[in-house]
């Protein structure tokens, strides 16, 4: 995984410095790898954008609707009426893009995900879970599943790009993708970011004044949160800095951010209070 | 455009009829065609997904933010640490996939159009307009406009393919893609629809009674409603039905919905009223 900086990594005239930098050290924060936010954002989000290979050898985007499976591979359930499906008997080379839902006014500041690999009609039991997959997210897929234009397919994923916004990505290999686990607190995450910004602003700020480097930030928002830490956008007098911290362990269980976010409060106060002692 | 039937078009296993037919002539319902609608999605949604050709052969889905010029055509301004940056620079067939909001619980049922063509870099006044086109949209696109990584592109269109829901579908040329108007009462149209299902049930009752060819309806939902006419979803003793009723001349003006529902609505009522006379 990869973080970017515009002055290193993007041939900017004249350098660039987008982000006030923290003004004390602060500790790496560890976050999800790329096949994990894969793994994730596809077990948490229906719609996908799909590309596959027209006729004449051009690259053809189109909205699915996508089952998956236990192992993580995508199913999908085409007509034959629709281009990508046919496009799919032709030529089995696919990826799918899914994106996490947008939380404020900037698509691109968020993050989303692509799968490439190998679609194959599945046979057996693989089928079975195949098609039950995608019968559980497709509203009316019930009443078409047996009409003879379907085919069912299931992508074997071959390579992950992950962007997390804006500088922000990273790339994994099929057997981190098969190895790795969704993040257990996602669906939670999005209550867990409101709570936060609406109750909790002071620990947040307190998390980003002595945790993150930012002893200056005089406000902080919760931008996103996952099983390994938090994202703050801290306000300095300096500008707006993104920052992370990290939670001393990973959360396990499906409704854990909550202990994990008060730990990370009595750790703030501890590293404020050793300061002012 | 075609609007497929299931026991005609799909392979049915011993036929199958989705929903109750009108039982009284109903008009024929005009309604955009295919460019229409593509030239109506590009200019109001921002976010697109782009299928490019990647370094093996493999298309490739990614999100992107893309700019419209005046003549309809999408801009892109992408990085070359972007996969699709580099795929560009390498192959400059691409498409776009553009999907309105969802309405309701499936995705599958909404609009969606994808545009099939070859990107360029554009030049001299064309050049200006596409910058300034994704700078409108890109949030942060002022920051990075100026790195050297960055190219701005302009996708030439030729071809165009349509779905609105299940099984209506329709392809339009690049000519007709050239010549569409974009559907002047777009931003108006959700509010539009709120309006009309939460204050004028019983005009949509009428109008799906008296001129969609539902006399037995007993009560009428917006779905979506253009500058041609407006969707109905029904209800009858025989299950849902979705119809079509088209205005009597197209809406040319922005503003111009309100007045073309209640004239809508007055002919529902003479209808009626001639009926009962």
């Amino acid at each position: 995984m990869t973080t970017l900086r515009a002055e290193k990594d993007h041939d900017v005239p004249g350098g660039y410095e987008p982000f006030p930098p923290p003004l004390a050290p602060a500790e790496p924060a560890p976050r999800r790898s790329p096949a994990e936010d894969a793994r994730t954002l596809l077990l948490h989000e229906k719609v996908a954008t799909l590309a596959t290979i027209s006729d004449d050898g051009s690259p053809w985007a189109s909205l699915v609707v996508f089952g998956i499976l236990d192992d993580g591979s995508p199913a999908l359930l085409v007509s034959t009426l629709a281009e990508h499906g046919r496009n799919l008997i032709r030529d089995q080379r696919a990826s799918l893009m899914v994106a996490a839902p947008v939380r404020g006014n900037d698509p691109l500041a968020s993050g989303r995900v692509t799968v490439l690999g190998t679609v194959s009609r599945p046979t057996g039991e693989r089928e079975v879970a195949a098609r039950e997959a995608c019968l559980e997210r497709m509203v009316a897929g019930k009443f078409f599943v047996g009409f003879r234009d379907f085919s069912l397919w299931v992508l074997d994923v071959e390579r992950v790009r992950w962007v997390g916004g804006y500088g922000v990505m990273g790339s994994d290999s099929a057997a981190a993708y098969a190895a790795a686990e969704p993040d257990p607190t996602a669906p939670s995450a999005d209550r867990a970011i409101d709570h936060l910004n609406e109750d909790h602003g002071d620990a947040l700020l307190l998390i980003g004044q002595r945790l993150a480097g930012y002893p200056d930030a005089t406000a902080a928002k919760c931008t996103a949160i996952d099983r390994y830490g938090v994202d703050i956008q801290l306000t300095t007098p300096r500008g707006k800095a993104p920052a992370r911290v990290g939670f001393a362990e990973p959360v396990a269980a499906p409704d854990g951010l909550r202990a994990a976010t008060v730990a990370l409060t009595q750790r703030a106060r501890a590293a404020a209070e050793a300061e002012a002692s």
